[in-house]
């Protein structure tokens, strides 16, 4: 096993000289608030083991890795048909959020854009009464962490900006693939990104990615099959328009907020997650890319 | 290790009874007249072993495969300058050839599409006199096998259709990413393509992938980290718009070409060549990727 | 003068000989069950005489006609300062609303694709405390008939199903190019789509488009400047992906709508209204569409 | 008819002082060097008179100014078939060139985009041995001067930068909708654009589209059909995607071209050409669109 400790540290460390650039998100009032200078970084083994460096027990707002989180809870009762009201391929380029899904008549992509995320959503009110109870349920137990909860302010102040989502999920409902009530949706999307959660929490909550669907316990949330298939989209659709460069870069399945999260895993290895608030021009952490980028450098064991 | 003989013979016997449904390349005539019921694999493992089921020994065009033996070739002598010239993103959808490289000012998406196999080319016709010759050695020299040998009147019958191509490359010479006269690069391209090979060694081929860039007899002809790179874009890029679903199901870096073959590794593990001519709608082999779904079910260990 | 009594006549009889083949619009239940045989049309001179031909005294539901109604109504009273807010060229194609929007930042190709004339609305909910009602009274004036009213049940079937309207609406405001409430602007539209007229109320009612501005009485609505624009716009704009045909084959400015009427005018000599349900794959009336090519045929009087 | 000189004179005056901004095309070396304070306008009316103002007997190079006469030739003597291989709808936006030409299978949107007007010499080559001689003698004949010629060093550097013309050429080679050979085209197309002719030229050949298809003396060229036609695309498709907003301006079919200069008809009263070589960022002759701007508020009479 590399010696993560040290490992860690000297990444800290070098972030801290190099503080790549970025900017806070602001389209949020709750996100562009959040001190920038910040630093966590928190890895946890196949062994149940916890590494940690810098700021990685401050909470912070989890965003789209959320979209993770919806998908599994999803996938843990729910077969193949999930796939027929949303795709598995890489969206391509940022202005595809829309285009695409004209040209696609209302199938998005994939379950990690807005699009996607969003016939998630619809397709769990569809299964639950109280979907917003059910989904923190679900994250408190495949975390083992029964703390983490909803920051309610963040969530309303994103449902008062959700224009461009209401314009998506007014398109994929002319288009049929939308069934639910679109203020429902939007609401329960927005709770779904508001979890607050701290580098140690994140890393903890994606074990269950790197374990192949079954928890520390023995409990099999996910089948093999169904576990590796969202590796697969966390591998080739996490970082919407940079996804290949993520591959390339850190060569690890992973999903990125714009809270300045990044949750990866090396599958049979370790969880990672890293969070730094100032973003890159495409969206995701500057700092937590560099940061997987050295930790696979260092450690010599990307999934490639 | 699995027990990879019977696996492949269960494979291939599944194929026989399922015959999945395809069809031949048509529009280069010496693609069009392959003998559509031929089936084959070969794995060859980390420690060497070649395991064969099938028409594993019968030569085939491997045609869009060659991409990534170009981009390796050039990677072997050159650092990150390449990706000024092209991306590393997948390219989204069918339609994007031009319509992506308009709007991204003829920098191709990545190496893996034609617009980026050319600009690769474009490179290598810069660095050697001959590249033709050049590039037949560098395969040779990978693979171990010299016999293995271009066909002229596949490249003479695809050079005569390169109108697509020819259409890519005068578009990005408007844009300035084409610096080498444009009929060469469409020779040497076309050239590239009509490499003849079996499953058996192609298979060997790809050990180079597999084995982080190192030859059998410990020679290094990538850094680890481009190995990986190369890897990663493999994974991200290698289907065109079908990237996602091959690593949904199949969950391994591969390339496909329209002759019905597919190369793909399992890094540390084993290389893996399947080959079948007929071609689903995407242009990828359909009982090629029927294959490989089931081999890493079956053996249960795709990289995810 | 041509003789436009037995003009009227002869294309009455063609159409009915020919019967050009079309869909109804079935997407709103009040379109659906009109009876699809019918054809009127009327043609309204400079001099103040109508003619008429077949079922021109039926009401209709004039649908995206409206448009024109509703930019000449803000035109009115408003300057410039509209071409802020809404384009003036062409769309090209049918897939256009979303894509082009998102391209263009929320500002719309012209008041007469959907996207546009959502952007007039929202300008006038800024201008009127009532503009249903104002509305309403606009085009009574203009018509000089004040029995024009708007159909309420056909409103309320299209409001249930403005699902990309809303799309349209959001993504605007997304971009900051709305700023009445998105639900107040649909409400109103669509009654703006609900009026139902008879050729004889359009053509009466287009006769300020080729008047140049002004009412029988001499009252002035438009400057000549305003009127000479928007019937740029009709020539350009008004037939969505087929308004090049329009030109090419009718040469008159005009607006169609899915309700199956069309209004053109020949500025300083006339202004015609047909109508026929039956659609064309491009949503316009296909019986229509040739009677007004017909028309400039028999009469060699197009605008070119 | 209003008092042509006095109204020549006065926009000849207000451009001076004016000098609207603009930039002249700079790919082509002889375009580059042409000294940009030069203005010149000519009125030719029905009834055979010239009114001329400025630099009014200069000549420049007639660029795409040439696809109306092009596709004149073409029309003269073929029928409705020509419209299998070009539409006739308005192109959208600037990137569309390669970008709807994809989607649409090769066919492009008008004659009056490169795409389009290199079908026209598609369609000219099939029909002469030597297209380049006559079409001079056509454009010699429709404008009864004999001394109009080709700028032949304009040409050869026009053909020396031809690639995104050879990119189009090879798109729709692909698709089938190119026949004869690519570099016969490129060679003819680029001749006919190097067309050298004054503005008191440019009027007199346009004559021909403002008399509805006879020469002065006569002579039937085009019927009144292909004539309206070709007025009704200049309208819709003349300038690009500024097409829109020369309709909404000035109000007139009309035709620009990269070196400056814009034709353009009162269908049955006047042509009229005006030149001046700064183009704005849409590549139309800014100071030229100015003055057709004045041209039709000056005389109370656009066509709408």
């Amino acid at each position: 096993m590399p010696d993560y400790p040290s490992i860690l540290q000297s990444i800290h460390g070098e972030i801290l000289a190099e503080r790549p650039e970025g900017k806070l998100a602001t389209y949020i009032p709750g996100l562009a608030k959040v001190a920038p200078d910040q630093f966590g970084i928190c890895l946890h083994t196949a062994s149940g083991e916890d590494f940690l460096a810098g700021d990685s027990e401050v909470p912070f707002s989890i965003q789209s890795i959320t979209k993770v989180l919806l998908l599994a809870m999803l996938a843990s009762t729910e077969g193949d048909s999930i796939w027929q009201r949303v795709g598995v391929e890489p969206s391509g380029n940022p202005f595809n959020s829309l285009v695409q899904l004209e040209y696609e008549k209302g199938i998005p992509r994939n379950p990690f854009i807005n699009a996607g995320a969003l016939v998630v959503c619809d397709l769990l009110l569809g299964l639950y009464d109280d979907p917003e109870s059910n989904f923190l349920k679900f994250v408190q137990r495949i975390s083992g962490i029964p703390e983490i909860h909803y920051d309610r302010s963040v969530a309303k102040s994103e449902r008062e900006v959700a224009y461009r989502n209401l314009a998506l999920l007014n398109l994929m409902k002319d288009f049929g693939n939308i069934h639910q009530d679109v203020d429902a949706i939007i609401r329960f999307y927005c709770t779904a990104c508001s979890i607050s959660m701290s580098c140690r929490h994140l890393a903890r909550t994606f074990a269950l990615f790197m374990n192949h669907g079954i928890l520390d316990g023995g409990e099999e949330i996910l089948s093999i099959n169904k576990a590796k298939r969202i590796n697969a989209l966390m591998q080739t659709c996490g970082f919407y328009d940079e996804s290949g460069e993520f591959a390339f870069r850190v060569g690890l399945p992973g999903k990125s907020g714009v809270g300045g999260g990044i949750a990866a895993v090396h599958p049979g290895r370790y969880s990672v997650a890293v969070w730094s608030p100032p973003l890159n021009p495409k969206g995701n952490s500057a700092a937590g890319l560099r940061a997987l980028e050295r930790l696979t450098d260092l450690t010599g064991n990307s999934i490639f």
